[in-house]
């Protein structure tokens, strides 16, 4: 049911589950909010579609068969990772698992660690992890990834550099022939004259007739206000089209 | 007064007025917003010391010789540039100047051109200046800088390289025969885990028998919250002594 390459810099689980007619669109932040809550409420209700069962696979199996007591362990962001976090916290809760400690990579993995009773760290505590775990939004066939479309790219690249193995579990409506096609790639930028930033981005040869939009969302700033979590509105995701360039890599750099 | 050289980057002024006798030291945030509000004082009271009037020459000098009318202009940060732009002000006063509108690199030169009457707008308006005019921490004989220790290292940065041509204007303290012994390099930084981000540069062969600091201040996010100015503290300008390297030059890169 699962299928797993390995690349030099992690492994790929892939259940072979189900397949959708038609390409994934980019989401807008409210569809992506829905589609979240409607998730968790179909994992609360253990009511879940074809789609979910696969990504329930991935993620259970990443975590049965990477992750060990006594680990630092890195839990990614989304709707698949979602599960190995929930798979997490129940061989804990079972005392399976026993002395592990985990990095979050978004506030909503945080939340949903600390709901499952999961003891949490930042990497200002510990830089190195033995095993990261996440999704992705789509796979080539050389293993190589957009990541970070759900919004936490900065954090996740942070945190999963870290980690002595990287585990990617997608279900394989990830899986394309070539990266751009079935998801826009996500460029983190700075919220200062990020309207700026987003022209220069667009204006890289290496994205030439692509199309880029800012998503509209909340970032945490990891700073307090008044006892507030303060985040950043309408900033800081530059989802960059790259309709057209499927089978060759794009690799964005803009000098700031 | 002043001599001006050229590089392909830029131009650097620098009068050769005073020289004092010891290195300039990092200066903690009380220190420096002491030695900004000092300065403020002595330029409203028209009381300037021997090396303000050096900064004084090499900022007017720029704009008299660079800044002409109908002009997109960056303004730089500190207390160099502000001799620049108190110039801009005075010219603009006297109908010298006409149809310029400028590009503030900080909040402090934000502040101080409106004080001024000076037309203001942001990258995200013009993304194309014809000049930029900016101090440096330090200058190396082949003009490479140091830049940004002042606080603003990311937004000078957007700005001036966007700028057709740069002046770097410098008093004769700024000068040295290699960079490093004279002012630590300064290195922006997420705030997300900026303990785990300070170790990761420290520990960079480039930077080997270093030492790295946070410097503590505040840096506005670009966002407001209930009217007010996001601003997020404690980070994000990591501080790397580099004593002992003048000579070669230092280049630290962070891959986050």
């Amino acid at each position: 049911m699962c299928g797993l390459a390995a690349t030099a810099s992690g492994f790929v689980l892939t259940p072979s589950a189900v397949r959708p007619a038609g390409q994934q669109a980019v989401l807008g932040r409210n569809a992506r909010s829905l589609r979240r809550e409607g998730l968790q409420l179909r994992m609360a209700a253990k009511e879940l579609t074809g789609i979910d069962k696969a990504k329930q696979l991935a993620g259970y199996k990443a975590v049965d068969d990477f992750v060990k007591s006594g680990m630092v362990v890195g839990l990614g962001t989304g709707s698949t990772a979602a599960f190995a976090v929930e798979r997490v916290g129940q061989k804990l809760k079972s005392g399976e698992l026993k002395d592990i400690i985990c990095i979050p990579t978004s506030v909503a993995t945080e939340k949903q660690s600390i709901d499952l009773g999961i003891p949490l760290c930042t990497l200002n505590e510990k830089s190195k992890l033995d095993v990261a775990i996440d999704g992705a939004d789509a796979v080539d066939p050389n293993l190589a990834l957009v990541k970070g479309g759900g919004g936490a790219l900065l954090r996740e690249k942070m945190v999963e550099v870290m980690a002595e193995k990287f585990i990617c579990i997608v279900d394989d409506t990830k899986l394309c022939k070539g990266l751009g096609p079935s998801f826009a790639l996500p460029v983190e930028i700075t919220p200062f004259c990020h309207e700026h930033t987003l022209r220069t981005v667009a204006a890289l040869p290496e994205v030439a007739g692509c199309t880029a939009t800012i998503r509209m969302g909340k970032v945490s700033t990891g700073a307090k206000k008044d006892g507030d979590e303060i985040a950043v509105t309408g900033v800081p995701l530059a989802l960059v089209s790259v309709w057209g360039t499927a089978g060759r890599r794009v690799c964005v750099c803009c000098d700031i």
